[in-house]
Formats: structure tokens, sequence, C-alpha cells
């Protein structure tokens, strides 16, 4: 089978080719392993950006507004958007996307369906996002909900991550509860003209102390999702720790973990599906049929399988 | 080391063996294996019934009302929280969990933290409630946040799973994107004195007539979390799924798919955990110590990483 697209063109930026290879990506078509690896030396130069937080933290108004201010410095962004009610992913229904681009600006946004993602959800947003970085879309901005293990997983793999919290969704205690404080690079209060605003401002400062010392400390910007006033003083909190991790060791670090993390998940599936033999299918098949009271407890049954055949 | 609980105890429903012996497996103390293995004896008489939906969708005011149905019929119940927002998980903050009885009816409240879990969120609900069944509480009722992928699987492994939908919460469309309607048994539409209930309520059956001819076609019922009406209602319809599922191949099935997952999950951790041997890890750490662009692709690397020793 051949690629309905080149590899050249996809790093020259060609719009159709991108798409079609982020589909190959994505679905695991014809060849996308070798397509995958020649993409490898082309990927990384681009920030990721991660933008999470509780549903209906605005999160997408927000995007939408910090896009118009990236735009006055990077050319061609792209957009990942993992949360399932995104208005990005609108049409994202049973494996039915939609690439939507109606910002006619440069931004390629392509939506990441948060079930039946082959391989996981994590190796299909990191998928499509060097796609787009090796396309030269810089920054690529990955929107996800922040609730959820798979997804705080996606929003850590990003560069910069900023962690969007509202007066009403609960307090700092709750975002501690959810993962997201460790996360954050930077801290977005919305609807920052709630009156209870301030209060989850200091309730962050006061959080934040406790890393006292840290080589970088998150700022906490505050946004209003009908004013666009709050988006010029994020998206110059988000270049601050892009600088942070460029001048220092961060920006490398982040790009080795990907790529280790990328690795340790091929080998792991391939490993892992060499473990299961016809002989070990039988063995486990077997104690399952009968009464699983009467079976093997399941650690037993592990360490029979692991040894089965050596 | 020693356990600080007896099996017999536990097996007997000793509320502080039973909350000792939650810790050992969460925590996977001193010989924790072994006691799962004794526990699987007793593992699967009681019925598993998982509560999920949208955050915000009033799922925990509905469990507390459904808990003082059940009370009715059953005795001792367990409560598996997986819901960070949830106020049964109250305290659960940075590993400091909290047992709540305050109903003081023989319910055993569990809450379980969605970050940090031991062996996943997944293997961790699982084990706790594995407990509280081996212990006699019948039923185990596991309320998790309907957001997210590992969130959806815990939900998943329960014997009768309920979705909670309030009509402001989106519409049918986003239910399904989240993947919440394929693992409904029962409908639950909360806020069902919205002025757009019936709506929801209409989407839900429309959407349930593409599953027509199906064994089982999940009920909807509609509740309020302020007046307990209708708590009568979904007490009776996840009473007639559990019929339905004891009447014929499903309740053993369930169990079955349960055993198999962790036996799969154990072999698969110790398998993996066989692959990183000391070369190995080298190797990786010299791909990532250097220009990763001019590293071997991904795959490539995987392919040699498999290879490698063999």
């Amino acid at each position: 089978m051949r690629r309905s697209f080149t590899t050249e063109d996809v790093l020259a930026g060609q719009p159709r080719a991108v798409a079609r290879a982020i589909s190959n990506v994505e679905n695991q078509t014809a060849g996308y392993e070798a397509f995958e690896d020649e993409l490898a030396a082309h990927v990384g130069t681009g920030w990721r950006v991660g933008i999470t937080g509780p549903p209906g933290a605005g999160k997408s108004t927000l995007v939408n507004q910090l896009l118009t201010r990236l735009h006055e410095t990077y050319e061609r962004i792209g957009v990942v958007a993992v949360d399932p009610s995104s208005p990005f992913s609108g049409g994202a229904l049973l494996g039915d996307r939609v690439r939507m681009d109606d910002r006619n600006d440069g931004t390629f946004v392509r939506s990441v369906a948060t079930r039946g993602a082959l391989g996981g959800l994590s190796r299909q947003t990191e998928a499509v996002a060097d796609v787009m970085d090796a396309a030269g879309f810089d920054p690529v901005v990955v929107e996800t909900v922040g609730v959820g293990q798979a997804e705080l997983d996606v929003a850590q793999a990003a560069d910069t991550v900023v962690v969007v919290l509202v007066p009403e969704s609960g307090d700092v205690i709750q975002a501690m509860k959810a993962g997201l404080m460790e996360i954050a690079d930077v801290f977005c209060v919305n609807k920052s003209d709630h009156p209870d605003a301030d209060v989850l401002v200091h309730a962050l400062h006061a959080a934040l102390r406790l890393r006292a010392g840290a080589a970088w400390t998150p700022p906490v910007v505050k946004t209003t999702a009908t004013q666009a006033g709050g988006a010029d003083a994020l998206a110059e909190a988000i270049e601050r720790h892009k600088t942070f991790l460029t001048a220092g060791t961060g920006w490398a670090e982040r790009r080795a973990l990907r790529y280790r993390r990328k690795v340790r998940r091929l080998v792991e599936a391939a490993w892992t599906a060499s473990f299961w033999t016809a002989e070990r299918r039988h063995v486990l098949d077997q104690a399952t049929s009968g009464d699983l009271n009467a079976a093997l407890g399941p650690h037993a049954l592990a360490a029979r399988l692991v040894t089965l055949g050596s």
C-alpha cells in the first residue's frame, strides 16, 4: 500500500498532506511506523502548550482569545482538541472527525476522540501533535479537560501547562485532589469578574508558597471570557515560561521525556503482545471457564502464566 | 512483616479488619498478593453497581438517596467513591484518606484517590471493591465521574452501570462522545424538574432505538435531587437489571471478565518489568542523551530494544 501523501509535503506544511498524515498516524494505517520514524528528525522544534482545567472553566473561549494574541508573534499554530465538550471537536462523534479552520488565520485544528483512540489517548494526541510540529506549526496548543488520569497525562506532556480554574468550580483543594496543582506551569483564573475570584487567586498564591525555592514559580493570571483583556497577560506569562525552559535544561528535558515515553509505549505494547501465546491464552481461558471461586488466586495464576514455557 | 488483620476477621466483616485490609491492598503492602489470593475464593458473591456521569450531575446526592432505598432490602452496603469532587471523598487529599460512615446504617464508605493510585485507578478501585465484596458488603456501589478514559473503565467493570445525565449538562450527543451511551445499563435523568428534562428523555429513547433487538434495553429513569421520589424508580430499575443478569449468562460473564482483567494486569506488569534489564535501560538512556533529532526513530529503537539479547 502506498501513502496518500509525501513526507516532503508534510514537512513543507502542505495542508492536505498534513491532514492525511494526521489520519495516517491516528488510525495507524499503511506504513505509519516508517513515517513516524522519518518525522522524528523534524519533531521537537515547536513549542507545545497544554491547556487544561475542569469542564465549564471556559477553556475553549480562552484558547480562542489566546490564539489571537499568539498570532501576533506566530504565523502557523496547531491546535489539538482533546476535550469532548470543546466546540473545536464539534463533529467528533463516533469516529467522524471534523477539521475546523474557521479562524482562517493559519490555525490548524484537529480534534482527537477521547474514546477508542488507537493505542490510547496519550499516544494519539502525541502522534497528532508530532505531525503538526514537524509540519512547522509552532506552537501546538493541546486543549484537554482536566478530569481523568489519561487526560492529565496528555496535558502534562506539553512544554508549558496552563491550568484554568474558575471561582465557582470548587476551590484549590479540589484542584489539588484532581492533580492539577502539580502539573501547572501557569495558572489562569478565568471568569475573574466573579466576586470570589480574588479568594481563589489568594488561595493559589498560598498553595504556591509551599513550592518556594523552586526554579519556576507558576504565575497566576486573571482572565475573563467576555473581555479579552487577560489574554495578553496569559500570552505574556506562557512566553516567560518558554524563555525559562529554553534558558535552562527544561526544553531539552521535556523533549527527551516525550521521546522516552513514546519508545517505552512501543516496546511495552510489542512485548506484551509477544506474551500472549496460544498456550498462555488457553491457560487463562481454562481458568475462567469454570467456578471462579475455585480457580487459582489471580496472583498465583499470573505467576504460573509468567513462568510458563520458560 | 505480619499483617495487622486476619483474613477471618475480614470475611466476617469486622470493620477495623476490613479498613486495614483495604489499606493493605490499596498501598500494596506486606503480603497483599497472598491476601488477595485468599480473598479470591470469596469474591464475586456481591452485586457491583457503578454510578457515573458528568461532574455536576448530582451523582452524590443521588447515591445517598439510592442507599436509603437499597437499605430497605440490603443490610450492609459498600461504597467506593472515585469521584474527586464527591463529598464522600471529602478529605481525600494527598494520600490522606478518610473513611466516612455518617449514614450510620451499615454503609461502609471508602474513597479512592484519582491521582497516584498504585497500579492505576482501575486496579485500586477493583481491589477495594473486592475486599468489600468478600467481607459481605452487598451491593458495592462504585461512584465515579464520567469524564476520562480511566474513570469510564472503572464504571464499566461494574455489573450494573447507571449513567446519570442532567438536562443542562449538554445533550445526548455529548454523552455519546464521552462514551457514556455504550456502557449504560440504566439511564438516570436527574434534575428532572428542569424544563428541558423531557427533551433529554426523548433523545435518550431515540438513541436507544438504535439498539433495538438487544437482550436488554436500558430503562430511562427520572429523578430529582431535591425530592427523593425518583430514587424508588431507580432502585427498581437497577434491581430489574440484576435479575436480568442473574437469569442469563451476564452475571457469570461480568465476573469472568473482571478476573481476566486482573490476571492480565498482573502478568503484563510483571512481564513489562522483566523487559527493562540494565542493558535495555542503558540503550534507551544513550539514545536520549544526545541530539534527539539525530537519534533512531522511536519505532526503529523500539524494535532494536525488543530484539536485544534474544
